[in-house]
């Protein structure tokens, strides 16, 4: 048998740094656990769009498609702000989650306890924090037609359509569900059911959905109240389920909260392949962070914890993900710190390949 | 000349009790400082629903439309939660909205310094937070066309609209950038143009008012961003312009953020009407609060901040506006409570009423 094919998109920014490090990872993981990948590697975003003139190419499409798993870094950057719309970076990462058809964003929002005080919130509200947003990433107001800019009369209009299926919400809703099992068995599904049907439609599959699962304890929230809530008391919460457009904001807002963003990995998952693996994406929760781009800064962890995630759900290594987490609390607890998780000034740095060197030792 | 009318709709849950401390409030105005409004009161959300089978009947929205400045209370609770969406009380308040054409809305997120230590977050960095949301109230994703929950192929679909033309963007960007040559001269305009269509209109139509406005420091950020930096450090924010559905949810972050939900108001402003001033209504940030509804236990000041803003907005009364701010900031120092402003237990809380009296009392 051959093995799993990993297919490595680095893109922009911090993402070949960070990249690099997770490729010491990967060996040492073929190396020293007979866990070999297959691994290419391929170009997206604003790199891709350099040399092809899109930020994702149809055969690096192809090579998704194929791939047992697909580790991206970030993509975009203000080199390619005044690019045309239809090529922007991030075009080629919607691609990849349309075409892939990743229809469940998994965002964990953890608090390591090494970290608590980065919080710009207070230790207690956040300190052993540890959610799970279930984002829909396929569908919504990212993909619905009618969409662009209009004339209309003698002005322009903008427009873009919040749409959802009902396949569409059960399908995102169920792995929700499936996943609040295996975790603290709590769900609340957020949408703005008081002003928008396609709100109403949402709360009524989940609800439906929800009697699949008697043992979730199912609860419904506005997702203006959600923001509040994540804020006010972010401890309140297991799992949370959203749509696409109110999973950007409110995950981005849970991210923050932890105050560990360069901490925080993502999965995004589709339906399984004929190998019985879902088609699957895992990228860190940050961005390409321009500025600080090419100087060694960059916090690799979050883009090494998304490879533990793909150890965790596509290749269903749980004990090595776990071992992998470890070594990363492991190396938190001895103080190693890359510059984004240093308060104090005078303390000196570690470099994101020396972050990367640590992890390693640790395993 | 006859008197400014005030037309006053208190609402469900709290609301009815809140608003009889404005009233006081009003009277107190009267009486004392000659300022004399011809108030009359009328039914919005569930409690006109409960009498007319609408949450807003023909002749109080034409009273809303006749009236120099409306006042409202809050809207919604469980009793109305199976409705028709038609009918829901939160219609009431949309309408009111969308008729009266109140493209603007103004909500400050401001954290009392007696009360900084509310807040979830750090005192250091919330402590003497003042930011303004102009949040676009009329238009987009609230009331575009399509909507509505559809039949396609075998399964349904729910539909809603993001829409903004030229015109109703610039109007309320006009709003904001006025706003902000009074504060700091910090504009941040927040929208998702690396995604949406409608966004990449929002920033370019922002961008060319802003050139009427030079002293402005203009900035522009992805609303997920947006999310984030609200939580992560939110004093680096003056005045902050976003469309209707993020405006929903990055103004009730803010809001949260400050710790004082029953303290902050808002403004809903239109264009001039006949006699100068603006369409105006004037609401608490906070909800009906149906849990502690009737009880005299809610906080009224938020409310009667909304009618110091309508001193301000609509009848330029400035001065009698900063008065009553300082009548509450001195009951606050004196140590005067409700229930949601108390941390210890064992400190007997003020009733609303009390906190009405005391507020009357210092002013
Ligand atoms: C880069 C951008 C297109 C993307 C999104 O809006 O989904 C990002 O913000 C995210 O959350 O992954
Ligand atoms: C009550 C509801 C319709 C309303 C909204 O969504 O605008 C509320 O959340 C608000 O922010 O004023």
């Amino acid at each position: 048998m051959s093995n799993p094919s990993l297919l490595i998109l680095p893109g922009d920014g911090i993402g070949p740094e960070v990249m690099a490090e997770v490729r010491k990872i990967i060996d040492w993981f073929g190396a020293k656990r007979g866990l070999a990948f297959d691994v290419s590697e391929d170009l997206v975003g604003g790199s891709a769009y350099d040399v092809h003139g899109v930020p994702l190419a149809d055969e690096t499409m192809a090579k998704a498609q194929e791939a047992d798993a697909v580790l991206l870094g970030a993509v975009g950057g203000p080199k390619y702000d005044d690019l045309d719309f239809s090529v922007k970076p991030e075009r080629g990462l919607l691609r990849l989650r349309k075409e892939m058809d990743l229809f469940s964003n998994l965002r964990p929002a953890q608090c390591f306890d090494a970290l608590a005080d980065f919080s710009s919130l207070k230790r207690d509200i956040v300190a052993g924090l540890d959610i799970m947003i279930v984002r829909e990433l396929t569908s919504g107001v990212y993909f619905g037609e009618p969409r662009g800019i209009f004339e209309e009369g003698n002005e322009r209009v903008g427009i873009n359509t919040q749409r959802y299926t009902e396949s569409e919400i059960e399908r995102v809703a169920r792995s929700a569900f499936e996943l609040a099992m295996r975790r603290n068995k709590k769900l609340c599904s957020m949408e703005k059911a008081n002003v928008m049907e396609s709100g109403i439609l949402w709360r009524e599959v989940v609800t439906r959905v929800g009697k699949d699962y008697p043992e979730v304890q199912l609860s419904h929230m506005y997702a203006d109240n959600g923001a509040m809530q994540l804020v006010r008391a972010p401890k309140q919460f297991d799992v949370i389920l959203t749509d696409n457009l109110f999973g950007d904001l409110l995950s981005d807002c849970a991210a923050m909260l932890t105050g560990s963003l360069g901490m925080l990995p993502s999965a995004s998952l589709g339906a399984p392949m004929a190998n019985g693996r879902p088609k699957a994406l895992y990228e860190p929760v940050h961005g390409s962070a321009p500025d600080i781009a090419g100087q060694g800064k960059a916090n690799p962890i979050a883009c090494i914890l998304s490879f533990a995630m793909a150890l965790r759900y596509s290749f269903d290594q749980g004990a090595e993900a776990d071992r992998l987490e470890a070594a990363i609390e492991q190396v938190l607890a001895d103080g190693v710190r890359t510059g984004d998780l240093l308060a104090e000034e005078g303390v000196a740095p570690v470099s994101t390949a020396q972050m990367g060197d640590a992890i390693v030792a640790a395993l």
